[in-house]
């Protein structure tokens, strides 16, 4: 073989297209073999920049939770990729966008162990946002389920529960039908993710420690706020891949105005999630910060393509509002979700879905609102089944031993880091005040 | 809605161009429209790519600075970007390239709270261009500045000090029309934000502790290393957006000739840097080899597109060694700058202007200066301004308790690392050498 | 000059292309300029992509080792490719695709210090998969190779040994004449990296306690699994750069497909890798699972376009699993490789070549198994050579008192973490147990 590329450079070079290693000189092409390149580098990048979104999961959920449960939630996010992506090629694109449609439920059809070159680009595209529905669960219950309850489930998600509600909405399902709405995916994705990370939340309860004898909540703070912001940049990086990649194609289409609705929704999540923390605990918080650029990200998605770019930031702004007091009323109430992942996706999901029946005319509020509820519905019911079925089987929750000695020691048998020394660990010799007296 | 890839798999496949979920297939396609296509992907993701040049920033000064404050970095960079796309969406947009010039100096017109979706890619382009001339003050007033300051800062040099220097040299203003040149912003974008810090760290003043009593300065290492390269790899990483982007368009242009001078400088950037830092402290030194490559990178940065290869190196080298002569005089002359922003993207960027004079036939080196003149008094003179009514109002500087507690905690209320001991603490409890004798 | 940018905004925009900065509307521009557009931008954006791997080996191999040595890593990353791009620009590039080849071995002609637009494209993506096999072998002699000693190495491999394989291989050289086949460089970049990985180590011996007096192995755990992490994520992001962008161009190729087979791969390597550590050491082990995502993806590479997607997850599968085995057996026989970079980049690497001389009508396996042979030889024949030198006059080793202090300190004058205090310091005191007993 040989490899050689000849590109263009400056306006005035000559014609030379298509890879030299071939030995034959490209000297005609047409436009539809040019415009289809610009489709799919365009569909190949954006689906790229959607599964680096992983990485930023990884590192929030990390970074915002304990250090001694860091292992087991990069393991549980490489896994649900990894699980997911292999689930999605055996049935799960099958189920979504397989030839003929079951009742507008589900598809049925021809790509079952995929294995179409043709549809290569499609797929790619895909996987990565049945990914990102998946791992939206992992940060939600951090810390006391089992690695391999968590291994059982992640299937299900990629496999099925998603796959179907894709189906409905972008496959030409039934609430395609109906004229439902979601371009990019809050509630396809986000929301689902959210619902189902609240089943989880709900089968595996809160973590030890995390409420008083009284019940009052108590804060555990993420071990690494650097990481957590990383994840956080990392995300919306890819973000502008998950909503400007949704036209799925470039030519003919308007990618520009995701990205700007994307942008001003993150900022004015950032602004709105903020200064709502700010007013209330009397700080500008940082972690609430972080979790409002994605609640803005979030809100977005559904009107990334259809906002109006000041409308785009009132949906941002509210969605990061909205998502700080989601996540106190969750905490008041005993559901313990470390990162914020179920107000973050769900709720703010389903104030995209909302925002894009107000404040556009590609959607309905009423048939948003449908939508919603069955997409929720779908997603709360099945998780809800399947980890209560692993729960009375396997056992979803570690042990309380196990939980106190960290997810790291007990299931995967290291340390996240095994160098540095720990605020505990000199509390237990009595020698050093584990909090500080003056600061760091 | 029905959301269907179809992509080109393989030079046989059949002509399908469009979103088929319009339900109509695009069968008839311009030139025009793929060529529209084509620059549309091109200025978008070099725009993505340099977006995510603010996680870079934001590791870059959380690694090369104290622990303490590791959270109060991220929230500022997360709001400078926040911040400021708001304003450029309101106004600074509007100042730079809106409809009519007055008199050269600032556009006026009909940008005002931006709506117009088919200027959407370009807003995008110019926004996060102005996100990175905020952000670059950031880490020089690291340490000491009170957020709440640092929030009314910010949308003066988004809204207003960046536009007026865009609108002279990329909008048609009269540095434009006398011939002054700055391809990416060396001069624009780097050498701008470099004064406004100096501005800044001459208001607020160095750290505690960085002078002893007789003024001879005190390293404080940063508490990072790790996150702080990343930084820098992210940064590199961003640059080919910023840079090879900056043709602003695919079709006619060479993308490639940037990426090529954007690599070569960078290297030979950290070379000039390490060699230098060598020779004087005796040791390569990470923290100098690291903003080498950043001095390279700014360095090229005004002839990217134009310098020769052979060329693009020894401007890189120069900026590497002149970087590292101007830390240690900032330092020497009781200028505090914790991450060497001001002799990164000020002292090199001044450097990019000049060296595009000296070796392109594309700027003269007369004209060169009076714009870089022009530009850093401008930006000198409006933020010192503005810093100096914001410290005589609010106040610049947190308390010297604050600040010897950390930002994360008397700013934000919390800790960037709540799990980890620092040697401060144990320090303080006398049982465990600070420093250590035989490193960890 | 003057910059704007007016993008497509909608199908029924008006055309108007190319940049307005040049004063002249580019109203007709032809389907072949078009075309080399889209194809540069792929190039340009996959060659971007393949760069920013350099920062997930640099903290795969920080993560992955220890904290005393992590700066010292960083350093080591961002010289390889700093002086590795240089001497590519210097002489790598002509040995490469120089004008004419003297007997197949290597390229000679016009292509010293490079100084050609037209082929900056191409230079641009060549040159960043030269830095990628010069900085596998960064990880596996981490932590006692002297820095000046790595410096004078690298430039060897960036400027010899690796472009003559290129030659052989993608230029026209003798392993190309005979059919040998290797799309993007299992055995061409990984394979090379890992056997002068292995010249490096067999040279320099094992670190200091890694091995008993008995010569039992014992266990040295990195110092941040979420750094090394993040360090897969980044490789595994970039790699669709490597693949995908190895079909050197757009237009009339397919690059969706290596999209596919590189995710599959990926996921199948790190199960594999994950249940292989499980049923072996009990547990699913983080650092086994992360390496079996880079496994999967070296293995994958040679035949990521023409592999089915089955055969993609069966290739990526088979290599995590044998890397385990490879880690295993060469621990076992004394080879001290911290990261596991022979194992992942050499032993996934030559299962490669073979994979696809098996699996696929591109190569022979006869053939396969002689390119492998020759590429193998050479580049441990020159690096222990290489290495060789450096030892019997440099010398390749630091002092045992340097590497029990920690490169960090000894090589540069500084540390990675300065606040933190860390297990080792606490032991030296004696008032904390050094292990821990409950975890962190």
């Amino acid at each position: 073989m040989k490899r050689r590329i000849i590109l263009l450079a400056g306006a005035t070079a000559s014609l030379i297209v298509g890879p030299l290693a071939t030995g034959a000189m490209a000297q005609e092409v047409s436009i539809g073999e040019v415009a289809s390149a610009v489709n799919s580098v365009w569909i190949v990048v954006a689906a790229i920049l959607v599964m680096f979104m992983q990485a930023g999961f990884a590192l929030v959920e990390a970074g915002f939770t304990r250090a001694k449960n860091a292992g087991n939630i990069i393991m549980k996010n490489v896994m649900d990729f990894s699980l997911g992506s292999l689930t999605y090629w055996a049935f799960g694109f099958a189920l979504a966008y397989g030839g003929s449609s079951v009742g507008g439920f589900l598809a049925y059809g021809d790509l079952f162990f995929f294995d179409d070159p043709t549809r290569a680009g499609e797929w790619f595209f895909q996987v990565v946002f049945a990914a990102t529905a998946a791992t939206i669960i992992s940060g939600a219950v951090a810390g006391r389920v089992k690695f391999t309850s968590y291994l059982i489930y992640t299937p299900f998600i990629t496999g099925l529960i998603y796959p179907v509600v894709t189906h409905w909405v972008w496959g030409g399902g039934w609430l395609s039908e109906i004229g439902f709405f979601d371009f990019a995916g809050s509630g396809v994705v986000h929301m689902l993710g959210g619902v189902a990370a609240l089943a989880g939340v709900l089968i595996v309860g809160p973590r030890i420690g995390k409420y008083d004898e009284d019940g009052t909540p108590r804060s555990i703070p993420g071990h690494s706020v650097t990481l957590g912001a990383l994840g956080v940049f990392i995300l919306w990086f890819g973000w502008y891949g998950f909503n400007a990649g949704s036209t799925l194609a470039a030519v003919g289409q308007d990618i520009a105005t995701p990205a700007v609705t994307t942008t001003l929704a993150a900022s004015a999540g950032a602004l709105g999630a903020m200064f709502t923390a700010w007013i209330i605990t009397g700080k500008p918080d940082v972690g609430f910060t972080l979790n409002g650029v994605l609640a803005g990200l979030v809100g977005v998605t559904a009107g990334t393509a259809s906002l109006s770019f000041g409308g785009s930031i009132l949906v941002g702004l509210i969605a990061g509002v909205i998502m700080v007091f989601s996540v106190m009323a969750l905490e008041k109430v005993g559901i313990d979700d470390p990162v914020g992942a179920i107000s973050v996706h769900g709720t703010a999901g389903l104030w995209g879905l909302i925002a894009v029946g107000l404040l556009t005319s590609d959607a309905n509020i009423g048939i948003q609102l449908i939508g919603a509820l069955a997409i929720a519905a779908w997603a709360f019911g099945t998780s809800f089944l399947v980890f209560k079925v692993i729960d009375l089987t396997v056992g979803m929750r570690v042990t309380s031993t196990e939980e106190r000695e960290g997810l790291d020691r007990s299931e995967h048998g290291g340390e996240a880091y095994p160098e540095f020394v720990f605020q505990e660990q000199v509390a237990r010799q009595g020698d050093l005040d584990p909090v500080g007296t003056n600061g760091h």
